[in-house]
């Protein structure tokens, strides 16, 4: 039997090769003009899963994009793995930023990959990390090496809040029934110190309109004498955090799980470097909430961000003009035991509530979701460090993400078991932005890492059952 | 000789029709698209000079858009009216607001407008007021009764700031002498209660900018921890205005002229109903600066609005990112004898200075003007007034405009001499709007007024220079 490593070394350039084509399709889940491209997607990740040795492989369909799903079933009575990722990626704009068509990849060397990186949308986020799973899969049917069952749910909605995830979840429990679920939609510290998130955060996502007088007005008539939804909007949004940049949403912390100022010590551990952070972003200083360190900031605290804002002439040259309706993007990061719902109905409440006389204010909820933590005590975690510790020669560091992957609770809730983020990226990957990218280095060692964690799961799983 | 109302009934069809022609020629001068078509409008402009019987007319280069020069003489004895005009146009978006299309003219009755109205961007603003001056002189010259020398200067870049005009006036003050400046581009109480428009209010219009990372970022891996510049931005732009509506600004009222209360008093009375107000704008409160009524919030107060605001993702669907950056167009409404050249630096100065730290903010000035006073002992301001009482059978009331005509002051400075607002629309026509419109009844007792004007003034100045 060959192993993983070389097994990987042998076909390095077929395995970056199948990624570039997959990466070549333009799946933009929020943009319908992409839709016959994310429909491509599906269907070229389901012959990738029959390739790898699925017995069998399906395109499911949903109310929105259909669900990949793909399994190989060694023996009813060892465990089964269920491997989620999605196909779809984030709109490329700003386009103009990008140093290289966003789908149309190119390898380039970076300081932080001198083995080079794959530069495209969804080349981390999450087509190379999912794709990983499909290669490891490869390797373990080709040489026998599979020691459970393993299921696949690779989905097409993940940008745009997997609405229809819960939907073929609850009519298919029995066909995704597993013990363990193994995602790599995150990233680790650095490429000498793996992490494994532990914790995400939860996520609630609106859309507020503001309107003011039934048509746009001349500003020099009706200036100063006329709420302008603009400028209503800027102080409503203004107002929703304070000087100490607390969230001021009546009820918004209300059950924020406190974290210990033992646990904060330790996670004060991981190496950070508040100097390389601000020059990875070119920015004077940081900026947040009073009494939090950086990476407190974007882990375990909950957040408020406005992602969009448009309103009134945004054309070339100038027009003075009073705009009828001004509209803003808001996202708010939630933390253990935030309710994503109860939070989307405070701020509904609360920001409908502070709209002054003369304007109308609409708060539109658009998704969400519940954050997330994994017990470090979990079969699924310790079989993840031991995989870590082997291939990187080190042993992982737990680690929360302020990021947010709302269907994991989801998991957990409908499907009974754990979920383990074994994450390969970084967070100089640029995954969201223009020139998104992922490491050679990363992809080839998250191949080789996923085959492991296979055998010790199944080792501790065999062992407890034992118990 | 005919009298002008039974000429202006005989031609009224003509009229109508003229202008419509001229309203289908898009020139909008915001927007190098429609370069062509702002320069087919002053041809078109320059010929309707010539055929209304001036004996000379021209259209002539400036570094930007062109100016149409006319002149008719009668006796260099007499006194000269100089006629100020613009042929460009605001841009018509947003035009799925329209019910007809911007540049498609059509005629329809409103409850304002019984005898019906012309549904087009410029209709009112200005072409239709423009135009009326065109046919006044046609009257007269076909009649005889033109009473002194008149010259006109119609312009193609007021809606941007009339950049070339100083240009075009400081090399040709020879040309352009006059007694008295006549412009109709201003708006009236009601056609039962015509007014003439004593004061403009200044303007200076910047554009700012806030950049943040040096890239969009993931708002969830960096969410809480980097200066967002949507939420700076709205903090910021939320910062120019206190709890009682006063601009922040250090220095932004020191030079505003104080009105008394006997002047306060006296504008009171123009006939204002704040509930037919209210309701023509669809808002359930006005709303403004403390202490102040709409009439004078809008008229003799200085102001800031957002004219536009944009930043972060703003197509469909959803993007959890914090942009690298945002951005804002802010105008000032500026009173006598605010300085806008001051007021922009002072404006700038403030709002670079209170940036917080994490991001760069610039504010680049664009455009502004001076705001103007006429006295109405002016011997053009009480021809004018004559003028109206024959032809409304009312005297009309003086009234301050919150609107600027930037250029007004450059003509008294250049020109020596005193501008006359002698405006027909309505503050309904719905200017710098979807659905801009000017009524039938305005453009043809414009047309009625205007050569009256002439006759009255010029008795006016001979007795004066007979003193």
């Amino acid at each position: 039997m060959e192993d993983i490593s070389s097994y990987v070394q042998k076909n390095k350039e077929r395995f970056i090769g199948e990624l570039i084509e997959l990466l070549r399709i333009p799946s933009v889940s929020a943009d319908p003009a992409f839709s016959q491209d994310v429909l491509n997607t599906a269907e070229a990740v389901k012959e990738s899963l029959l390739q790898a040795g699925c017995d069998h492989a399906e395109v499911c369909d949903t109310p929105g994009y259909p669900i990949v799903y793909g399994e190989k079933t060694v023996d009813a009575a060892l465990p089964t793995v269920l491997v989620y990722g999605h196909y779809d990626v984030q709109p490329p704009d700003p386009v103009e930023l990008w140093e290289s068509g966003p789908f149309d990849p190119v390898v380039k060397t970076t300081e932080i990959h001198p083995e080079g990186a794959i530069f495209a949308r969804g080349a981390c986020d999450d087509k190379g990390q999912m794709y990983m799973h499909v290669k490891a899969l490869e390797y373990m049917v080709k040489n026998n090496t599979l020691p459970c069952n393993v299921k696949f749910m690779i989905e097409g909605e993940e940008e745009v809040g997997s609405e229809s995830l819960e939907w073929f979840i609850k009519r298919n429990q029995e066909k995704l029934k597993n013990d363990v679920i193994l995602i790599s939609d995150t990233g680790m510290i650095s490429n000498s110190q793996p992490s494994i998130t532990t914790g995400l955060r939860g996520l609630s996502y609106v859309e507020v309109e503001v309107t003011g007088p039934n048509r746009d007005l001349h500003s020099g008539l009706y200036g100063g004498a006329v709420a302008n939804p603009i400028n209503v909007l800027t102080k409503m949004i203004a107002s929703l955090h304070d000087e100490n940049n607390h969230i001021t949403v009546p009820g918004f912390y209300d059950k924020v799980e406190e974290i210990s100022a033992e646990e904060r010590a330790e996670m004060a551990k991981a190496p950070f470097s508040i100097e390389k952070y601000r020059n990875a972003l070119n920015i004077d200083e940081v900026y947040g909430e009073k009494g939090y360190t950086t990476s407190e900031r974007s882990s375990i605290r909950p957040t408020l961000d406005v992602n969009g804002i448009w309103g009134g002439y945004i054309g070339k040259g100038a027009k003075t003009v009073i705009p009828a309706k001004a509209y803003a993007k808001i996202s708010m990061r939630l933390v253990p035991d935030q309710d994503w719902v109860e939070i989307t109905e405070l701020f509904k409440k609360h920001f409908e509530s502070i709209a002054p006389q003369g304007v109308k204010v609409e708060v539109k909820p658009h998704h969400g979701g519940q954050a997330y933590v994994t017990p470090i005590d979990n079969i699924g975690y310790q079989a993840a460090s031991k995989a870590y510790n082997d291939t990187f020669g080190i042993i992982p560091i737990p680690q929360r993400s302020g990021g947010s992957i709302p269907i994991i609770s989801l998991f957990e809730k409908e499907l009974k078991s754990k979920t383990i983020l074994m994450g390969f990226g970084l967070d100089t990957d640029a995954i969201h932005s223009p020139n998104e990218h992922f490491g050679i280095f990363n992809y080839l060692k998250g191949i080789e890492t996923i085959p492991l964690f296979y055998k010790y799961f199944t080792e501790l799983y065999n062992s407890d059952s034992r118990l």
